[in-house]
């Protein structure tokens, strides 16, 4: 292949219109999409204004016109975090996930060659999880997104380990992205808790599911961290020292260094900052990095690859970053996808 | 000078003993040392176990054995987080803060060539905190150690303004040190509040500061973080990020790039890495990072200074490192310091 390719791990689609849940489930605290100007949209969470979203959020054609005007071939896509819906009951959070993950599965149906679909779950329910992890799969889906914690569980939990197993047995990749960020409203000033509250909530995620032993237990795993690995790179240091100093703290699930696991995992590339992104790729290793834009939303890149094309490195290291990596985390052949 | 000169920027010191604050104010929720062997207390929350501490928590003399193992001629003191109290009535911990400061004060006046003292005060009651660290520089301390948080006020309040104000006139130095960690009740495992809810706790600080213009109101504040700014260095691009593309969150109260603010105040070198404190030089500038060890706490640096010391820099910027950036912290000059 000579021409790069260029493959968007981490972007979120919503349908243009789904059942009102308030009356579907009978009880309120889902997202609504007010559809209140021609391409623009409010997401509301019943009555409360959540998010403005444009038709890149709903529209595939849309979404193909951005690509092609910056260059990305294949964009990951998934749902918006606060669909999740894990607090609902089980069988409504299915529901939920089934909606979600057959319109996605549908706009993957409808481009093959310019999208690859992540599977939403109701994780709260386990044996429900693996159930539409396994129809996901069947959909013609690559994986999951999954919160960076389940309501009251952390990724470490032995509850999921039904889930982790059956992504592993159907070569699932999972996406941790961070939800219900702790602290947001000690910090809801500033957009804190998207700045600050995400890295830390990422690094939860990390963390658990390292000392938890879920890469031991489950060693063919492919799990990518969003947002750089949030707040790891800089207090990695950090989380080893509390490893060897407080072991009856840290290592009661897994008597293994977090240090090692650098390499078992991915992590995208949205750091915004050269330097953030060369001191990662030195951290993590080159192949662990996965161009992600989180589009089309303005805290993501705004052209996605900019900040790797911008790295001095080789054209094959660059292409890893730009597309080859996030293959290797789909487990999908780039040969086979590539027409 | 041709001896380096090391002072250590961050450590925390408790008396051997205070009065029983419950039967003093009247109800629980404070800390009180439970000796209950020679040389080792334990530090209990009411009856609730906090942390097991040695004689080096409380003894001046095994503090300077240590030290003059460890070639540190100076160390910073400041009580220990759990003991600021904000939560408690402002009278009360009015009065704590003054058995704290006033110990603290003493062991200075003991050894003066060998400890500089930071003061604790009473921050949810401003005019008290004011009052006190008026005090604190009367009684010789250089500064204060505060929160990252006083309870429901982030470091942006103008609630705080005055506290800020008094600062920048008497000319006293702040730790701002992470407590009462964000999301800990959610991440108990695994030391998780200490390994991710403290690094995010410094970014949300950092943050509220700039953010909040406190460095454009009170220039000549002079403050340094603990634990080389938190997470800050590897969300340092999400967060001017996230100041361009909403200003309409983030540039509510100050319209200045964050990354300006990068070279307007301190961190610790507290990271752990060689190439996480290489990062922090580059990002902050040689300047603004003073050797801190969290003594004589597990999650510290044992040996204070050996990471600075293992770096790959001129004799200068080392001595810069290991104590000078800390005297212009603390706005004492050297020369008149070391006899």
């Amino acid at each position: 292949m000579d021409k790069v390719f260029k493959v968007d791990s981490h972007t979120h689609i919503l349908p243009e219109k789904w059942p009102d849940l308030r009356q579907r489930y009978g009880y309120g605290g889902f997202v609504r999409l007010e559809h209140y100007r021609p391409g623009g949209a409010r997401m509301m969470l019943d009555n409360k204004f959540f998010r403005e979203v444009q038709d890149n959020s709903w529209d595939p054609k849309r979404r193909i016109e951005e690509c092609d005007r910056h260059h990305v071939d294949v964009q990951v896509l998934c749902t918006v975090p606060i669909m999740f819906s894990y607090w609902a009951k089980p069988k409504h959070t299915h529901d939920l996930s089934q909606i979600l993950n057959d319109h996605i599965a549908q706009v993957v149906h409808d481009y093959p060659d310019r999208f690859i679909g992540l599977g939403t779950l109701p994780m709260q329910a386990p044996k429900l999880a693996v159930k539409e992890l396994e129809r996901c799969m069947d959909i013609g889906m690559r994986g999951i997104q999954i919160g960076s914690h389940i309501n009251d569980w952390n990724l470490n939990s032995p509850k999921l380990f039904p889930v982790y197993q059956a992504a592993e047995a159907v070569g699932a990749a999972i996406l941790v992205h961070p939800w219900e960020m702790m602290g947001q409203e000690q910090m809801s000033r500033y957009w804190l808790p998207w700045l600050v509250g995400m890295p830390a909530e990422t690094t939860r995620a990390i963390c658990s599911m390292i000392f938890g032993g879920v890469f031991e237990k489950f060693p063919n795993l492919r799990v990518a961290f969003a947002h750089g690995g949030g707040s790891l790179p800089a207090t990695i240091g950090r989380i080893e020292h509390g490893f060897k100093v407080r072991p009856d703290l840290c290592a009661v699930d897994n008597p293994i260094n977090p240090r090692q696991y650098l390499n078992k995992f991915y992590v995208d590339s949205l750091v915004f900052d050269r330097h953030n992104l060369k001191f990662l790729i030195d951290l993590m290793g080159i192949d662990q990095i996965v161009m992600g834009s989180d589009y089309p939303f303005p805290l993501g890149e705004s052209e996605p690859g900019t900040l790797v094309e911008s790295l001095d490195i080789s054209p094959q290291d660059k292409q890893k970053l730009l597309g080859g990596n996030t293959m290797e985390w789909l487990g999908i052949k780039t040969k086979t996808f590539v027409k």
